[in-house]
């Protein structure tokens, strides 16, 4: 299956499917809006008492261990299982991983529990991940040693998996087959929570391609690096390019998408 | 009484009521920012060591279970009681009622427990806790069977409080009386928690004119309303539009909110 | 040493910062990115799990109890002795210290428990922590009796740290010697959590300029201050506000700080 981001936003818009976030303090507003702007519905939800249910109602999962606790972790385990058994397919953003013990066996500990379908990070969590050496100063990483692509085929063989490796440019392997994508800009970095959202819109296009995880991954991404050019357009810093990056999710065409989305196999 | 926005408006901007919020984590910043801009002072806290004392510090309070969890319900029915019984006036945002029991058993034991004035919510979720039928997606729903004013009349009758029911048009009734509000604008769809701000905007009201909650509950509705109207006036989309929301209630007018305000008897 | 904001700045964005921040959840996301606006890297970190080994890795811990509970003060008291043993310095932030007995009981708690190096308040809420009358209403509040640049002496003498008195003019004050800082725009009073950013950014300067506290405290005002007054040119109210005052931190010139920051010898 090749990439066709335009069809999958457009089958997104049709069917408009719930996805499930239990994400950080810091970018839930972010992610819900920008999950909504693109086209599908968001719901956060974190208890215990109800992730398993809302999970069950969703279509796809995305989990994010950006301000972890032990109740949030039971949450995202209880949920990470549900949808394992009911085949709705989960994202994992290992925020931090590298920077202290306790996100790296938190996100250890998620992988191994749950079917992760694609783990989407900078390439120091990623590394982290699978035990490759990184650099991490708190939420912000670089891996050493291996280039980003090697990185992400590695990590996508090593833990089987679609691994999603965000940068200048991304890296999206299932271990066989390598996409790289090179849409974006530069002030996604300058925005807390771009890397959150990039990983709640691959839940989105999950959502509406779920038979094949590397095309979606890689299509998620070029939608937000499509949308990040349109919005750097006339913003004059990080503030209004925020504001200005969910009018263009929101007016991203389908059309458009194909054109720009420069989507190439590796 | 009728309906009076303006007056409401101009004696909210003198008095600078503080309005307690135990509200979800994804929309805390944009209801406290909403409260803020319309002219009232927000205050947000959650410990059961400090919500009763905060409550009685309030002119209003209001509850939103979007992202609960037991000590946050727990706290919800502390500060509830206490405002119950000081008679500070009490809204009820029902976030995602239906789509799972936790959601749906707690906003009935809010119900129960604390005097609710007004409840705040969708016709899916509202149509949930009155017992008809209602097809609900996380958080978004619709209510099937019952035409939009006549659940805001039958939540009335049935829970002894002040429905408001919002939506393409709002639907507020007392049991006996009802208003239509029909200001707006779609893009407040393309926002999360304008829901949420709604409700917020209730308490603010509420808090300047806690004799008359069908007015105010239907004024609240009138100011956002004519807010998003002025908002989407120049917004490219979503983002934009939801940063000058703020612009708009800041700016908004008593005089101006008298002659646009779209609040009709039914 | 003499207040030298640009040279600051500069360092700042050479040396990008890790600044830990343990904060409430309205404001997370905005602390978040007026760090990054400015220069530095925040990082969001609340469990006991991870509290001090994170603050192990920062150059400045941010303390602010806006929405406390007792595993989140917990968190704070272990991560600020974290700090405080290794000589990183700690901002406390005690909003609405005065509005409740546990609010004003954490914020005595953290000061006896914690090195706190600098305290940024509004008037009431250090009166209220220096003993001194002051009427609180929420989290706003206006302290009675001692102009603004006595109490900031008072507290500095008292507390044994420097005090930040912000308000139309700001008082820095290390017991001995005193800084005014004259810069800002009453938009910055529209916004909620423009408080909480002003100390976010305290723990950036601080974390560039640790040997100087009095002036670091007052260069961050200064620098908040300038970009307050660009973002209001041109602002519509406070949502454009909001979004214009990161652009206009990211776009703060050290050059252009040092000619319009207003900080005076008192």
């Amino acid at each position: 299956m090749s990439a066709a981001p335009g069809a999958t936003l457009r089958r997104l818009r049709e069917r408009r499917p719930l996805v499930h976030q239990i994400t950080n303090y810091v970018v839930m507003n972010e992610t819900a809006n920008a999950t909504l702007a693109l086209g599908a519905l968001p719901v956060m939800a974190h208890a215990r008492e109800e992730v398993e249910e809302m999970a069950g109602l969703a279509s796809a999962l995305v989990l994010n261990i950006g301000t972890l606790s032990p109740s949030w972790v039971e949450a995202m385990l209880l949920a990470g299982r549900a949808a394992s058994e009911r085949g709705i397919p989960v994202v994992l953003d290992p925020v931090g991983a590298g920077a202290t013990r306790y996100r790296t066996e938190t996100a250890r500990r998620i992988l191994q529990e749950v079917r992760v379908t694609v783990l989407r990070g900078n390439a120091g969590e990623v590394a982290t991940l699978v035990g490759a050496e990184a650099e991490v100063r708190g939420v912000e990483s670089i891996a050493a040693g291996l280039e980003p692509h090697e990185l992400a085929r590695e990590a996508a063989q090593r833990l089987g998996l679609v691994a999603s490796v965000t940068g200048p440019v991304d890296h999206v392997s299932d271990g066989e087959r390598s996409l790289a994508v090179a849409n974006g800009h530069s002030l996604l970095a300058a925005v807390t929570g771009t890397g959150c959202i990039a990983s709640a819109l691959t839940g989105c296009f999950l959502a509406a391609k779920a038979d094949a995880p590397l095309e979606a991954a890689a299509e998620a991404l070029a939608a937000l690096g499509v949308a990040a050019e349109d919005a750097a357009g006339g913003a004059a810093g990080p503030g209004t390019f925020h504001a200005r990056l969910y009018d263009a999710l929101a007016g991203l065409a389908p059309d458009t998408l194909d054109e720009r989305a420069r989507i190439s196999e590796r």
